[in-house]
This record gives structure tokens, C-alpha cells and sequence, in this order.
């Protein structure tokens, strides 16, 4: 139930009251982290069995585009190989095919590589001396951060090294004048975002594998999130990388200024690309000062045109305070309350929004949003919604826009689309795919920001089923190309993806990205089989 | 005077009256246009006369980086070259020298080139065939926009051809939901405000040149400007570009989305780098809604430490509503009053600061302003002020800030740096130039952006002085580097100080550049002597 019928004339204040605090991010706590460092014995005959156990093919193909290509002809890791990684590396070079297993495989256990080490490395330095030696030596390697990515980017394909980052993890430094805080790239997003708030600031960007993910990876990703509407991209809350390139050489672009006009912004191409062009090993970045007023208000619609009609009138009656305006629809409370027992806070509505104001006046962005909500509800924009202003129920209320992703993995099979659309367009297309599927999919989802017009839409299957798969794709493609959207808005290309970016990208685009990677790693040994299309190596 | 002793429990309404309503941006509007394209017949024997005119000097030394380097061996514009360009460009292909003169010369006057064909095409297509033609006969090309550059990289630096886009000014597409503006590259960013305007919208981009200046210009250069604290840098708002590559190559990055990650973010390239890379021929760009409520407040402080708490102060009580915080000192106010007859609205201060807010209820705002200013003043930060909320009267209190840079072009020669620095040692700079330049400069004074850490140095004398410049640099860099600064913050590198780039990137990083600059570009055709220092050709 919501408090509509006792909102006009009254303070935003009350919340009705219910317990599903856990998150997405605590879930993933564990995943992808290696907590022992045991080094096997590896004798010469493990180290050349090698497969591709890629679980979409042994191989590219027209009917399958996101499967793996043939591996390349990179060298194989060999025992001298392994004795100048524990030289370099003492008790840091992890062979132990236990400790690996998570490693190899993706949070979505959809692809698996079979990658026979793992290096934890704690200074750029170190990450200077391996690249070195791998472009020497021929030896691809696969840069894994918290290992959180929904593409099969951040996995090895075959038997790349894998080179994560979650030892480097040092806050450098943190200018509280300024909110820019610099540090390693390995630090975890919710600690960055837990050390920010003691200082009165916050990360500019947050999403819901906060609790894995590492800031290297956010920026080689180019994560987008829930707060990208109020404090934009990271391409421009990112003032300073340092980078390792694939032949070892450290880019030092660490600058802390708002402002530097000083040749060409090298930073900007290893955002985004998803480790094919360098290491991240340092980030510096702008932070806002933490609002001093939140409120979080969960509301439903009974159709998507009223959810477009209320994301327009927010916008003009929220203005500077709205903060994220994020969407699900009825399937997605379903799978929450299902799987993870999450209740639904209002009654039942084809459509739920999640938004939130941060502001640095409480009384003004109550106000705001009480004028806000009496309008929406009287023009019967909003049917029911609830909203929380204290901090347990404001992490409440977004957990249900936050775990969805986590539901979503208990009901079989996944096929997760990141797509971006003019706004209005966005939820054609999951009534578009529900018709055209029709009983082949077990469930047909839609979520995302309506703010970003960014759609992730989900179909699951009770297990991987190709002629469903034959079904979605190309058809989510050419929707999406035909509206000028883009095939993934923030999810990055990786594995899966790579051979549809031209639904997104003309050719000569295409083209002159192969002639970037070709420049800084002519060998192509950073992250292989990733991010540009097969026929371009 | 101010109005600070009435303030107490008012609405912030009242404001001295004065005129001084004309702008900076008016006084610009003729320059760099041409009205006539009547062409001349040349004779060849005019054609080859080739001469730098740079006022720098005529070669590059040690002693004076910023001048012109030698001539690189492009070709000459030949007979058969203007027949060609007649022939794509009818009416259209200038070489009327007295025509041409205003496009060879920057607004400074300070850098002339000698170039014989201005080109004014229409279309993309048009660039496409001058740049594949001009690759081809390995003719050097000067990209131009509004021609209101600060550091000679608008013109030529001898015969390059000048490819202007003065007649590429229509808007292609405007998204009234999303507010994603679509345009050629030669539309004047004011012509564009006020379209914008008209639809309830704004740019995300402001600055004192906005009568002449092109958005493509501003692109190129990533311009900075009165914005960019409240709606960041061309970085993130810029969604797409169209370019054209040296060899006359279309790419079209056009999108309208705010999220976009299929492979590397090329557009990034051409952002800022001021025409060497590629012609921009059209942009796309997410515009802000036009703020229901603008507030400027213009404030006098009897010192730096103040106005940076006031600052500070600022910062924590307007929020999200603070859309800039500029400062100018006593010695700028001068020139104003000297030079262009503007009143100091205020007593007489050291430091003037204007603080404009932008929000979505005037009340909200005029409160959180009225609450500031109360405590600014009671803690004696500010010693006087005055409010405007009118639109003409904001224009007015806006031009103090915005007419410096032309005010100081009435003074004789001015020596411009253009630095970002930690906030906190901005004005150091200023204070320390002026004890290590005693006698030898007119004048020494200090205005700019103290939100984005980002102070114009200017420094006049009655004419150009060698000697005074000796003075000046490297000691200027020299300084900025120490504090990890940047030595051009929004103004680019241009011709003037392209070889001062190391004082703010390492060599690694201008290494790379060159690659870059060699992979688009190999004839280097494309803004010769710009940006890249010397010593990468």
C-alpha cells in the first residue's frame, strides 16, 4: 500500500515499513576474487592442453556471431614463463586450477576460459614488467578487475593470462576543496563510495555490483549506472588515467584538473575500451559533495505512455534535484518477489519507477517533490507509489531496482540486451519481442533508465536454447539499428558482442578503431577476441 | 552601491540600475566573416609569393618557441588548383585579398598568415571532395570557424588554404523530449542559444565569444567557457560528430544517444584537437533545459582568501543551483571603466566575483541565495554586492565578467596564459608574476573561472617586447608545471604554444599524439604547426 490518499498537505516523511535489505552487490561479494595464492606444480603437459570451453561454440559462425573465434596463434605459457612470474611476482602467480575456476569463468556463467594463471600484481610497476615481458614473449592477457562484466569482456577466452587488478587497491590521494580523488585501479567501487561518504563526498557513478566491481574496470568500460543522468559519464568525471601499454610503457595521464587543453585527451581512448588498448592502474576523478537532503520515491503507472508522461513532468518540476529515474515493469517484481522474496512496497502496476532527488536543501526538495507527486497523482499520471527519505529505506526501495539482475539469474538461462533508444521508443521494443516470441521464451523483461533512454531487456529460458537465441538475434539487432539505437548502450561489446557492432557503427568507424588497436598493440595481445569484430584482426 | 544593507528578509529583486548593455560577442561579430566571395584573377607569379608574416618572428628557437616553425614542403596552390575549387565551389572560392585579409589575421591580431584561397563550402560532401583533392596534390589545410581563437590556431601560418565554415550554419534535427540538438558545424553558438532558447532549452556551453565563434570551433577546441561547472565539458554533452578525415573519408559519428558503448568512442579524437585530426562538419549535443529561475549576484571581496571561502561557502549552500562562480580582480575592473565605460556596480574592491544560479523555482532559489548572501555577509567574506534577476540587468552584471578580454585588447600587447591550477594557488600566480615582472609589464592582472581551478593571466605592455616576454616565459610554465598545472586549461595550443606542451603532458604521452596524428593524418595536411610541438614532424 502507498500513501497517496495521506499525502496532500503533509511531509514526505513516512514510508511503509518492510525488510529485504540485502543487495546485488553483497551477493557478488565473492565472486571473482582469489583468496589464496597456493602455487601448483604445473607440469609442461597441463600447461598445452588447452580447449576453448566457451559455452556459445567452439567457433564464430554466421549463426552465431557471439560464439568464440578459433584462438589465435599467441605462444603458450611455459615453465619458464611461470618462474619469471613468481620471481616477479612471489606468492602473487596463482596456478591452483581451484583458485582459477572463478577466475575463468564470468559472473553470469556464460562463458568460461581456461586460463592456467593468474597474476595479482600490486604496483604499476609490476604490471609495467608482465606486459613488458608478455609482448615479448607473444603471451595474450586478459585484464580482470572484479570480474562483474555482462559480455564475457573481463573472462579469458582460451588460455589468456589473466591479470587482475584486485591487489592494487590504495586510495593515492583525496583533495577535499577539490572532491578529486585519486587511486589504484583496483580499489572496489563501494569502498571508494564508503571512504567518499566519511569525507562528505560521493562517487560520481554508482550501479548494483558496487560491492565487486573495481574502479579500473568501471573506466574501462565506460560504466554507465543509476547516477549517470545527474552527474554524466565518465568521460567527463574522469580527469586522469595512468595507463600500462601492451609493450610495458606506463602513460602517465593522471592529471587532476577540471580543465587541460594540452594536445590530444590520450585518456579518453582507454575509456571505454574495455582493456583491448592498455592497463588502467590509476584513476583520477571528480567527485560531487554528498547531497545533504535524499529522498527516494517508488511509484507505479498503469501504462509505459503515463511512465513517458511522468518522467516529462519530473524533469520540469524536479529539475536540478532529480537525481536517477529508473524503470521495471511488472515482470521484473515478479522474478524479485519470487526468487529473492522481495515484497512489492505498492499495489500491482504494469509499471514501477524508481526516482530520487539529491539536493542540498531538505525542505525545498520535499517540497519540490510533494508538488511533484499531488500533480501526478492528480492527473492520475501515477496510481500508487511510496516514498522514503532515511537511508535503510532508501536502499530498500532501490534494491528493487538493483536486484533485478540477480533475479533474473535464478530463472534459467539469460539473454541480456543493453540497448539505448530515443526514450519514447524504448518498451516498443519489449512488446515487439514479446509478440514475435511468443511461447518460446519463458519470460520477456524490461528495465533500465528512462533517463539515459537505456533499456535492458532480458529474455530467459529454462537452459540455453539456440533456436531461441536464432529467434532474438539478429531481430533485437536490426529494432535496434532501424531506430538508430546503439546494440549496447553501457554494457560494452566484449566477447559477445563484438560481431554486431556494425548494427551500431559504420565500417570505416570500425575500421579506423582496428587501426587504433593496431598502433598501441600491434601484437593484439590485450584482451583478444574482445571488443572489435573478428574480421578485423 | 550595493544593496547588501537592504537585503535582510527581502526578495532578491532589487538591483543598481546602470547601463552598459553591449557585449563582447557584438564587438566580435564582423571579425573573421566574409561578406563578398568576388574572386580575383591571381597570377601565378602571386601565387608563389610566399611569405610568414607570423609576428612571433620567423622560425622557431629556443629562445621564442611560440613563433612560427619553417615552411614544411607542401605545394603550392596552383592555377589548375583554383580551377578545380571554382568548379566544386562556385562563387564560393575567395582569393580577393582584401576579402581574404580579415580570415589571415586572429582576433588578436597578434598571428597573421598569408594565405590566398578562402573555401566556404556548404555541404559535407563538399569538405569531403576539398580534403580528398587537397590530400591528393598534398596542399596544406587551415580548418576555420568564427576565428575567435586565443593561440593562433584559427589561421594560417603561411599559404595554407582556409576551409571556413561560415556557410555550414543549419540545424539538422532538434528533439524537443531529449533535448539533443543536431547541426552543421558552422552555426554560431549564440544563433543556436537563441534557437534553443525559443524551444525552452539552452546550450550546455557559454562563453564571451558566442556572437562569432561556430560550434564546430568550439568542439575542435573543447571550449570551456561560463557553463562548464554546472553542465561539465563538450566531453560528455557532445553525443556525436560528423568528420572528415584528411583523405576526404565521411565518418559519420552522429548519434543522438546519450549511452553508447560499441567500441572505441572516436568522436573523443576530435574533440579538442583543434582541426588536426579531422574537419568536424556537424554535431550533435544534449542540451539542458532552459533554468525557470536565473540569479546573478555580483560580490566584492578585500581578498583571495576570501573570495575562496566564499567559494567554498558557495559551493555548500547554492548546490545544485550554483551554475558558475567567475572572479575578476581590481586591475580588470579598471580596464573596464577605462576602456569600455562600464560602471562598477559595487564599491571598489580587490576582487569582484559573479555567482550565477539556475534552477527550477524561483522561490527555492531566491531563498538559498538570500541565506548565502546573508552569511557571506555576516562573516564579512564579501564586503558589498548587488543581485540582479531581470534578464537585461544579468547581461549587464555578466559583460563585467565577460568584456576583460576585450577591455585588455585596448591596452597595447597582451601576453594571455590560460592555466589551471589547484583553486587554491590560482592567484598565487598572478601575485608572484607581478613581484618577478616589477616595472617591465603595464599591467599585470588576474580574471577567470574559479569553479573549474582555471585563471586567465594576461599580461599588457604598449607594444610587443621581447624582452618582457623573455621575462615572462618559461617562468610562467615553469611555475604552472611546479604545481602540476596545466598551461592551456580551455584555450588549446594553437601555433603559440605548441612547443610548450611538455610543461604539461609527458613526452610518452606526446609521442603518442604524433602516432595518432601519423595514422589520420600522414601527409599532415590538416592545420600544420598546430598543437603538436615541433619536434614530433
Amino acid at each position: 500500500m502507498g500513501i497517496f490518499q495521506r499525502l496532500a498537505g503533509r511531509p514526505l516523511k513516512s514510508m511503509c515499513i518492510w525488510s529485504l535489505w540485502s543487495r546485488h552487490s553483497s551477493a557478488l561479494a565473492a565472486v571473482g576474487r582469489v583468496t589464496s595464492d597456493r602455487a601448483l606444480i604445473v607440469t609442461s603437459s597441463q600447461l598445452t592442453q588447452h580447449r576453448c570451453v566457451h559455452r556459445g561454440g567452439l567457433g564464430a559462425s554466421p549463426s552465431n556471431p557471439g560464439a568464440a573465434p578459433p584462438r589465435l596463434p599467441f605462444s603458450r605459457v611455459t615453465q619458464d614463463d611461470l618462474a619469471f612470474f613468481r620471481t616477479l611476482l612471489p606468492g602473487r602467480t596463482i596456478t591452483d586450477p581451484d583458485l582459477l575456476k572463478s577466475s575463468n569463468v564470468d559472473w553470469l556463467k556464460t562463458v568460461e576460459g581456461n586460463s592456467e594463471v593468474l597474476l595479482r600484481p600490486k604496483t604499476t610497476e609490476e604490471v609495467s614488467q608482465i606486459l613488458r615481458y608478455c609482448n615479448e614473449r607473444h603471451l595474450a592477457v586478459c585484464p580482470q578487475g572484479g570480474n562483474t562484466g555482462l559480455v564475457g569482456g573481463s573472462v579469458p577466452v582460451f588460455d589468456e593470462i589473466i591479470l587482475s587488478t584486485s591487489l592494487m587497491n590504495q586510495v593515492m590521494t583525496f583533495d577535499n576543496i577539490s572532491g578529486i580523488l585519486t587511486c589504484q585501479a583496483g580499489c572496489v567501487l563501494e569502498n571508494l563510495s564508503l571512504y567518499l561518504e566519511e569525507r562528505d563526498f560521493i562517487m560520481p557513478l554508482d550501479l548494483g555490483a558496487k560491492g565487486s566491481c573495481h574502479i579500473g574496470g568501471n573506466v574501462s568500460t565506460n560504466a554507465g549506472g543509476l547516477r549517470l543522468l545527474r552527474y554524466g559519464s565518465l568521460r567527463g568525471t574522469v580527469l586522469g588515467l595512468e595507463v600500462v601499454l601492451a609493450d610495458g610503457r606506463v602513460l602517465n595521464c593522471l592529471a587532476t584538473l577540471r580543465k587541460d587543453n594540452t594536445g590530444y585527451d590520450l585518456k579518453q581512448l582507454f575509456i571505454g575500451s574495455e582493456g583491448t588498448l592498455g592497463v588502467i592502474t590509476a584513476v583520477s576523478i571528480l567527485c560531487p559533495r554528498k547531497p545533504k537532503a535524499v529522498n527516494v520515491a517508488f511509484l507505479g503507472c498503469s501504462s509505459f505512455q503515463q511512465l513517458l508522461e511522468t518522467f516529462q513532468c519530473c524533469r520540469g518540476m524536479l529539475g536540478e534535484i532529480l537525481s536517477a529515474f529508473e524503470f521495471l515493469d511488472a515482470s521484473c517484481m515478479n522474478l524479485l518477489e519470487k526468487h529473492l522474496k522481495l515484497t512489492n512496497p505498492i499495489t500491482e502496476c504494469p509499471f514501477y519507477i524508481v526516482i530520487e532527488t539529491a539536493g542540498s536543501s531538505s525542505a525545498h526538495d520535499e517540497e519540490k517533490l510533494h508538488n511533484f507527486l499531488e500533480e501526478v497523482m492528480t492527473s492520475s499520471l501515477v496510481t500508487d507509489g511510496t516514498v522514503a527519505t532515511e537511508a535503510t529505506k532508501i536502499k530498500a526501495l532501490w534494491s528493487l531496482r538493483e536486484r533485478v539482475t540477480e533475479a533474473l539469474t535464478h530463472e534459467g538461462y539469460t539473454y541480456k540486451y543493453d540497448i539505448s533508444l530515443p526514450v519514447e521508443k524504448i518498451y516498443d521494443l519489449v512488446e515487439d519481442m514479446r509478440g514475435h516470441l511468443g511461447d518460446m521464451a519463458k519470460n520477456v523483461v524490461g528495465y533500465g533508465h528512462v533517463g539515459d533512454g537505456n533499456l535492458h531487456l532480458n529474455i530467459t529460458s529454462p537452459s540455453k536454447d539456440p533456436a531461441l537465441l536464432a529467434a532474438i538475434e539478429p531481430y533485437v539487432y536490426e529494432w535496434t539499428a532501424r531506430w538508430k539505437g546503439s546494440i549496447s548502450a553501457e554494457h560494452g561489446l566484449g566477447l559477445k558482442k563484438r560481431n554486431y557492432i556494425y548494427y551500431s557503427k559504420p565500417s570505416e568507424a570500425v575500421a579506423l578503431m582496428g587501426s587504433i588497436k593496431a598502433m598501441l598493440d600491434p601484437k593484439g595481445i590485450l584482451n583478444p577476441y574482445k571488443t572489435l569484430p573478428d574480421n578485423i584482426h
